[in-house]
């Protein structure tokens, strides 16, 4: 791993410059509100669909001020990078948008429709095992071969500067909020969460919840360093990634606290979402509720944002399917 | 059945005095659009999300003006009706919000999640067995018991000019569309939507889509007469119930064209929708879309408005898992 010394931290100007870059290729996307959920909470909830944005999640926003501040020298190389989840869609479809080729490592057992959804916007997939050595060697193929340009999925300080453009629509859409809560795997929206809020909105307080199952960030913080866990186990799968230095920096500097919720409560939480507010979104994105729902004492009688991640699910494997 | 002249037809004043009665009791629900599906059918879709409105269906608008527009000498008494669905949770949610008493027969075999979102929203259940002469039987005890108001789930002036404030909103928010298209069951949404475009947008080609399997709507606007199927078997459990004169006399005169799907053109529709849009919404609600699919070069180069009627699905018993 890198030292932070040796990375560039993106400053507030970095997503500004982020924000007007990518506004023709993303959504603002809506704040919805339930008043069933709130009357269950307490507290004001206001709900940031990112399931609503292009390709189906916010990590478009950083893919795509990747892909659309990338240098004319780098166009004919393109991008690339190494994801099973939406940080391929993304960078597929902002590379598609800004006509570059894109190479993305995917697990051979990645699921089927994600595949069909990468190609589908243009991006070329290179399988792997699934394994890190695996990804690592395949990865370093690939980069060798094309000498594209290669956008990590969170530890990237312009990923994070386009992540943090979603806060900033938040708090022009939503005034006076007490606090903002995210889920946290790598830590790129949690990143950019606090990038925009500790310059925009500083009173504003940083919440990240995580799956119990996959409780490295939460255990980080406690410890003052970074814990890295090797592939845990959750339903919540766009968690499962370990935070990186980049990541950390935010983190261990801004956020208030990490909460935890077990497998159950998110399932549930997803469900309860899905019934009452009538979307589709993942696994991850029920996190945040799941927590609010444990921790009413934190929350009860606050302006709350809640950032919902993104909607790419299986719709013929939903978790409570199996339970 | 009674003639239509011993019926009061609804006008457009009617569906005007509706929506200023009803707007602090509903949702002035959003459009949202899909490049996706635009590019799929070569037409301009926008979907109107009465999935995201108050009690999950559009019909709290027809039920809110029915409860709200009652006399005060009718207040003790308040209203009955019977349904098992969405009608059911629009008229317990009305009733709720006005503080009078609702009754509602439902059949015993209805799903638990509507029985228990009624009795959730203050109305109270009268249980018949599940057919056409015990559940007349069962509520004519109830009306001789109450004296409540009757508030037909359709065939009602009210209701339809309560309906028909759903398109005025889509007018407001969308300009220059050529056609609507709408579901049709019993035809109280198509009513409204005829009562209100035929006189603020007579442009507007108004279209009802409907299950084959249930297709009485479409064979009545063939023959020229009402025919009424017996308990026809759909997956779009909404669209079951035949025609009455009074939505008759709407769709007689207004509708150009009924246009059905099959029961697997439906449930690809809905899955399709709630994949690329993000959205939960119920059988019913795909069928216009099942049939602009089916229909390519009725709708390509149109802007078209879809009504989607509801939201109110059961999460653990979806159509694609037995498919």
């Amino acid at each position: 791993m890198k030292d932070l010394d040796q990375m560039y931290i993106p400053t507030i100007d970095d997503m500004l410059t982020a924000h007007e870059r990518i506004k023709p290729y993303i959504h603002r996307t809506p704040v919805l509100t339930s008043s069933f959920l709130n009357d269950l909470t307490g507290a004001e909830l206001f709900f940031k669909c990112e399931n609503f944005q292009k390709a189906g999640a916010f990590k478009v926003r950083g893919a795509s001020n990747a892909v659309f501040g990338l240098s004319d020298d780098m166009l004919e190389k393109g991008v690339a990078s190494h994801s099973s989840g939406n940080h391929a869609l993304s960078l597929s479809y902002a590379a598609g948008r800004r006509g570059i080729p894109c190479t993305v490592v995917m697990p051979r057992t990645a699921p089927q429709a994600k595949k069909d959804a990468v190609i589908g916007y243009g991006g070329r997939i290179v399988e792997c095992e699934p394994s890190t050595s695996s990804r690592e060697a395949t990865f370093a193929e690939v980069v060798k071969e094309t000498g594209a340009e290669f956008v990590h999925p969170y530890n990237d300080p312009r990923v994070i500067a386009g992540q943090g453009t979603c806060s900033r629509e938040l708090t022009e859409q939503v005034h006076g909020l007490d606090a903002v809560i995210a889920p946290i795997g790598g830590g790129g929206m949690i990143s950019g969460t606090c990038l925009t809020l500790s310059n925009i909105a500083p009173e504003v307080k940083i919440y990240a919840a995580e799956p119990e199952q996959a409780d490295d960030a939460y255990r980080s913080l406690k410890a003052g360093h970074i814990i890295a866990d090797d592939a845990p186990e959750t339903v919540a799968d766009g968690l499962k990634v370990p935070l990186k230095e980049l990541t950390w920096h935010f983190v261990s500097n801004h956020v208030t606290d990490i909460l935890t919720a077990s497998e159950q409560e998110i399932v549930d939480a997803m469900k309860l979402i899905w019934k009452r507010m009538k979307i589709v979104m993942e696994p991850s994105s029920a996190v945040p509720l799941a927590t609010i729902l444990k921790n009413n004492d934190t929350f009860a009688g606050k302006r709350v944002g809640v950032i919902i991640t993104g909607g790419n699910v299986d719709l013929d494997n939903l978790p409570w399917m199996n339970s």
